[in-house]
């Protein structure tokens, strides 16, 4: 298997899902639905959504089946990062090099542009599954738990809460767990649910989400201190500027790329667990861990 | 029966729900507990989770078993509320005589709040009607549909565009069916499915919610025009401060409490074509019509 070819393969399935699932721009008000678009159209690696299609398939599920369930976390997920960006938040100008919604259009319009993508999102399971209700019901509960108050709200929450005060291990551990991990978790969760994973393999897939998602932020950590703006596609030396606390702050570049390191080895040692061709997920964690050499 | 203190007992039972059906104010982060159910604890009439209960009543539904989904019908006014209120769109500093969110915590927070406040909606869905999962199915659908961008957020977005322009006729209808009767509707149905009402009866059901939610509106201009802020319990005379085209402005007063009153009308006459006991919520119609006078 060609790793990158295949990755793209299946990105460029996400782009035309997105297409395919996103009410017409020119929807009632067109405003809002082209703010929707633009901010899910800006790129990005589709890594959550690539996720949920490539772990569907280890159960032998059509990529077609597991699609509207890719395009919803990719809603979650570009919903939260729209909001993330607002000046109230991290008050951020660029996304992928481009305009931040509320720089492209307006405050008032990325809100409600943001609001409408997490909405969006449980639309588009309870419909699109709707032939399969105790599949609906089960993606959705995953979905609504990972992007809840405990979790991805709750980290992000805990992040901004660190800001004003010294953040500790245990702290840190909170937010990345929630903030970061909770969408990949979910994304191997969901892929798995439609592809019919019994019990104990969701239960494997929430581990290797869980480890792929900690060292996924611990390698954000050692980009943001290490690398420049333009390899970024974002701001560099950012969190650390903003007197955010992070992995590399706390345990310096070593011991961070060592923990990264760890937790791709757990989470490799996990999918080998299970059953089905794991061939390409196993690449994934490992191209992702080469980052942060 | 005596409406008002059987409105005061369904809204009682409500209060109870909401306790019960949030994350304790501890659950880490607690801040962000805390500004959940400070804004869902604000009072307010509780009308939508009430027409939940007292429809899914008409039905022969348990007030128990229709709990969780008036809950969440409340979790998701409340919701928009408190985005509604922030800087960035209509900068509100009281609701119902209090701090808004974002004045009592910060900006952040009540962002935060909120978008927690939309998952959980549909969380409370998922969880409490797992046991029937054709029937969370058909919940989630209606919330979502009801709650999405075509809808309460497309309507927020057009309000917000009208401000900067002379809104129409046809786009004040735009704004009110959705930004104020989608959510009025949506209650009445998610009531009617809980009760398991037919197709037909959930179509009568969809009719009564939209002409409801106008007559609704059409009154709330009518009130923000002639009554003072005490009486209000918010800022009088604000959206016609604000440039907002109203209903009474463009129709005037005498003409606007003809329309409210029509609309009442037509509610009601589609109230008494559904079977089960409606006095409740006839009485209900008519009690809000008389707000007008």
């Amino acid at each position: 298997m060609d790793f990158p070819s295949e990755f793209g393969r299946l990105a460029d399935r996400v782009e035309h899902g997105l297409d395919r699932y996103l009410p017409p721009a020119t929807t009632r008000p067109a405003r809002l639905h082209e703010a929707m678009r633009y901010s899910l159209q800006a790129g990005g690696k589709r890594l959550r959504p690539v996720l949920v299609l490539a772990t569907a398939r280890l159960y032998g599920a059509q990529e077609d089946a597991a699609l509207p369930a890719a395009v919803a976390i990719e809603c979650l997920h570009t919903y939260s990062l729209i909001h993330d960006d607002l000046p109230c938040m991290d008050n951020d100008d660029l996304r992928r090099g481009r305009p931040t919604a509320h720089r492209q259009f307006d405050e008032a319009t990325a809100l409600l542009a943001g609001d409408a993508l997490l909405t969006h999102a449980f639309a588009l399971l309870a419909e699109n599954y709707a032939g399969q209700p105790a599949l609906a019901g089960a993606l959705t509960r995953e979905l609504a738990a990972a992007a809840g108050s405990r979790r991805l709200i709750g980290g992000q929450m805990e992040d901004l809460l660190a800001e004003k005060r010294a953040a500790t291990v245990a702290d840190l551990e909170f937010i990345h767990l929630n903030k970061t991990a909770a969408m990949i978790e979910a994304s191997l969760v969901l892929g798995g649910l439609v592809g019919g994973a019994d019990a104990a393999a969701v239960a494997m897939l929430r581990e290797v989400g869980r480890h792929l998602g900690l060292a996924f932020q611990i390698i954000d950590d050692i980009l943001d201190a290490t690398a420049d703006s333009s390899t970024l596609g974002k701001t560099a030396g950012k969190d650390a500027k903003a007197g955010k606390t992070t992995f590399v702050k706390l345990h310096g570049l070593t011991v961070s790329r060592q923990l990264a390191k760890e937790h791709s080895t757990t989470a490799c040692a996990a999918l080998r667990r299970l059953q089905g061709d794991t061939t390409f997920l196993l690449a994934l964690v490992e191209a992702m861990a080469a980052r942060s050499h």
